[in-house]
């Protein structure tokens, strides 16, 4: 490319293409290339009939092709990641080599014409591109490629974290994801929520709820060192004294000079030779005082000589930082990464997960609750609104039941009860005979059979459980009236259970120092988060939600590492 | 609370308040709360003149509190943080005891009266809250609050991060964010992209974009052996010796039983004695291994002990990974945290901070500089468009211009031209006696001072910089046919100079493979990268915004840790 820019459909000649159409009978360009999306073709209500006889350039990668008519011509599936849906490319022989566009995983760019299939061919596209021209092909080496038109496992495709996004079902995954993470964004801003991008990197301790990653570079720095000691010995106690004799020998010259009165010349350049030598020896000293290893301080790892000044840590939680925006701006919300470097090789868990933590100001448990529903109902029926092939890509692939369970979301107002009353209908259920592994009574964390057993077989229908006993909850949850039970709330749904957790703050500042005291925990950390309460404090509540679980519940998947597009855990960070 | 949820309204009483109404005469309450939101009020065209007789409630904070008439009564103007304008509120002493209400940084929750202020009161306020009732308050230590009345100095506020929310910059501040940060997701996703969220802990390195930090679980287990070791202190070569000569008895006494054909109890009981010392042996050799300091192999740090195995980092970029969802789903981009573990104290640097990467599959350079010309548009218009009393803010305390700069970018096409030309034309103002700290000649990298220079001062107006020399650019940029420059573009804005980095990817096996060698890079860590070439390659295009350039350009602030909630850089992770 020179100083001048070619118009951006030089390479179109012949065939014409509007880019602001929106009209049925006109395809729409994509903006940033000289393509059309399939989904622009396919995604339209008579499936792209209506477009016959328009020409347009396609491009995406073949999922299947074959050369039929004796070589005479080529039918390939084209998909380009708009849509899970396939266009048919016919290509005759007379157009191009068959052969070198045949191949799964080929990327191919073509120009066409939209026409109607021929009837009775058995196909359920109502249209198909009749290749004029081939523009580009990126080929595939057929012996190495991973991802073969045979179906792979999702175990399997875990190993090519870089290719798998051309399957059906990481590619719809992919598209569910996306329209969840902008409902989420779309919600809150409708709502008058900001969005605060709270830290990763953090000093703080979200309550420990769990084991934390440590960031640092200090190993960075002693590997350096280690290997700068091998390679220049540090000075032995024989060449610190050697430097400190020259030190006392310069002294003494000094002083000599002085008294003998002689020259200033002679003088000043003595003593410019004594602290030269002073110089030399500090550094000698500093050297010789240098270990491998990482730097101690009575004993202790020096975070002094770390980035931060001190040991710091990936987050686990952007709460306590998104409260202290809330109690400033009302109403926010934080929807970033969060970490758990905790040795757990569950299809539940990852090291590295997304959640959307909202914090509402002036806003009590049961205002929180509201939130909390009408922000899952409201990303079911995007998702019904926005990406209903791709669920039915899932229906089919995995989950017949996942549609259905959209729409019973979408529609139905969830259930509510307190804690006492879901240990009770549990209780009940024991009593007529329903085994679990753990036990009920009143005190217990509810555990994930539990939840799901209220969720799908009591209620049918998304739960919120609500006032559990402080016992198992976190100090900043607000203490009832009853000094038994805190204004804590958890979402069940079915197929996933806990979707979300939350709360009430605790905003009366001798509740909440008696709270953490009870707990054994030290105050000095939570200093700032005191601060919120000393300071003008307000009634406020919040929820956080594990965004991959709602990817979870949505498509029906059964392991989280598929609904991430790279998965981390115990023993794998590939990429 | 107990079984039975209250009303939502309960408290509410004889003040209605209807939560669905968008009409001009009836004021909307905050969906999630039993208050309206201030900017509900005065964020109307008409000021919330027309609202004069409705009963509402308001929350928010106390800017400032004056009493007048002797004590007979009270102004407040109350924030809540959902825009910069404070609502004037007028509390009779017969209502409350009107020194619990006026301290600076008091949290209040009022019901009462819009009416319109009496005129000749010199007022801007087109209406203010009569107060009926005091719902709640939240006092302030006034000796002891660090966000007084009296302006503190942004440097001053950065030592309280979790209270600088409630100032009229940060938290314009914030708005400004949020809405650029809505303004990004709502323009990729119009655009047919999808949000992928690339890694944050990485086991791979984005062609040395910069120090990375680590991310590991070693030195708490380093911490937790030596802990242990000094407990327990590791056996030392006489207990080894001790336990080897323990197995080697008993499998003599074995030896004995088996010759003199003891009975099968005898040699069994005698054989289980033999097994019992072989694990303790086992375990005392391995204890015995154990040493304090990072787990080291043939002197290096043995990262299989860490938890992913191998040594992770922080991204600095996301490129590479979204890269691949380009390659499957043609229109991606990422939005994320990155982060730098350089030591650098400056204005413009942090070392965590949020990127903006779309990545274009079937787009060349032109389609890229298309495609990042039309976002930062499309956000200057958001901004003038949504949050314009936010702009006058800034506009009236930091940066007369701003307005008019999103103005110019909202309207202006941006300047196009090639490095070469840029060269040219710095080397022409160069010869009429412009002084440049830098030397000006091809092949450099442009230095600040030249960007701003020519956007400033040549173009006046945003610009864009493409086809760098392949020498200063990454490897992964697209050789042109030239063979010295690479298809590269910058876009260069006044005040912040770069804003975006970008180029149109190199899809070609051979080139690619050629330009690793070239940069003296090693193969291996890229061969997943590689793979997307040797696979169906495609052309394809992206580009970075460093967000928080984005907002400093939007607000004209100075400092880049003012524009981010919670800023970290050497020496400092707050919270």
């Amino acid at each position: 490319m020179g100083d001048e820019i070619p118009p951006p459909a030089h390479q179109l000649a012949s065939v014409s293409i509007s880019s602001d159409a929106t009209s049925s009978t006109t395809v729409q360009k994509a903006r940033f290339s000289d393509r059309v999306r399939i989904r622009s073709i396919l995604g339209r209500p008579d499936g792209g009939a209506g477009l016959a006889g328009q020409k347009v350039r396609i491009s995406g990668w073949v999922k299947t092709g074959r050369e039929q008519g004796k070589g005479s011509f080529a039918f390939l599936e084209v998909n380009d990641g708009s849509c899970p849906a396939n266009l048919q490319v016919m290509v005759d022989a007379s157009v191009s080599d068959l052969s070198r566009l045949i191949a799964t995983g080929t990327c191919v760019t073509v120009d066409g014409c939209l026409k109607i299939p021929p009837e009775g061919k058995g196909t359920k596209q109502k249209v198909e591109l009749s290749v004029v021209e081939v523009i580009d092909v990126g080929a595939v080496d057929t012996a190495t490629y991973p991802i073969p038109k045979t179906k792979l496992t999702l175990e399997r495709l875990r190993e090519f974290p870089h290719l798998r996004s051309r399957t059906n079902s990481i590619s719809a995954i992919a598209r569910i994801r996306h329209a969840l993470a902008i409902a989420t964004h779309t919600f809150f801003d409708e709502e008058g929520f900001l969005y605060i991008q709270t830290p990763i990197i953090t000093t703080s301790d979200c309550e420990g709820a769990g084991e934390m990653f440590q960031v640092t570079t200090l190993i960075n720095h002693t590997e350096k060192l280690e290997r700068d000691l091998i390679e220049n010995p540090p000075p032995t106690e024989a060449d610190v004294e050697a430097a400190r004799a020259i030190v006392k020998a310069r002294g003494e010259a000094v002083a000599q000079l002085k008294a003998a009165k002689a020259s200033k010349e002679e003088i000043t350049a003595s003593v410019a030779e004594l602290n030269e030598a002073k110089v030399s020896l500090a550094r000698t000293e500093e050297r010789s005082r240098l270990k491998p290893g990482l730097p101690k301080v009575d004993g202790k790892i020096d975070y002094s000589q770390d980035f931060f000044g001190r040991q710091a840590f990936l987050t686990v939680s952007g709460q306590l930082q998104v409260e202290t925006y809330a109690c400033g701006l009302s109403d926010v919300y934080t929807f970033g990464p969060t970490f758990r470097a905790e040795n757990s090789h569950t299809s539940r868990h990852l090291a590295e997960f997304w959640m959307v933590e909202p914090e509402l100001a002036f806003a009590d448990l049961e205002d929180d609750m509201n939130c909390a529903e009408a922000y899952v109902r409201y990303m079911c029926k995007w998702l019904l609104e926005k990406r209903y092939d791709d669920m039915e890509l899932m229906a089919k692939n995995f989950d017949k039941g996942c549609i259905d369970r959209l729409k019973l979301v979408a529609s139905t107002p969830f259930g509510r009860l307190t804690y006492t009353k879901a240990i009770e209908l549990l209780e009940e259920a024991v009593a007529k005979g329903k085994k679990f592994e753990n036990p009920v009574e009143w005190g217990i964390d509810l555990a994930s059979e539990h939840e799901r057993y209220l969720t799908e077989v009591v209620f049918q229908k998304p739960l919120i459980v609500y006032n559990y006993p402080k016992g198992i909850k976190a100090f900043y949850m607000r203490l009832n009236d009853d000094g038994k039970t805190v204004a804590a709330m958890d979402v069940l749904v079915p197929k996933v259970g806990e979707l979300i957790g939350g709360s009430q703050r605790e905003e009366r500042i001798d509740v909440i120092m008696e709270r953490i005291e009870e707990m054994g925990l030290p105050v000095e950390p939570y200093e700032w988060y005191l601060d919120l309460r000393r300071y003008g404090t307000a009634k406020h509540s919040g929820f956080g939600l594990g965004f991959e679980r709602m990817v979870l519940f949505a498509t029906g998947m059964d392991n989280i590492r598929d609904v991430i597009p790279f998965p981390r855990y115990p023993g794998r960070a590939d990429l």
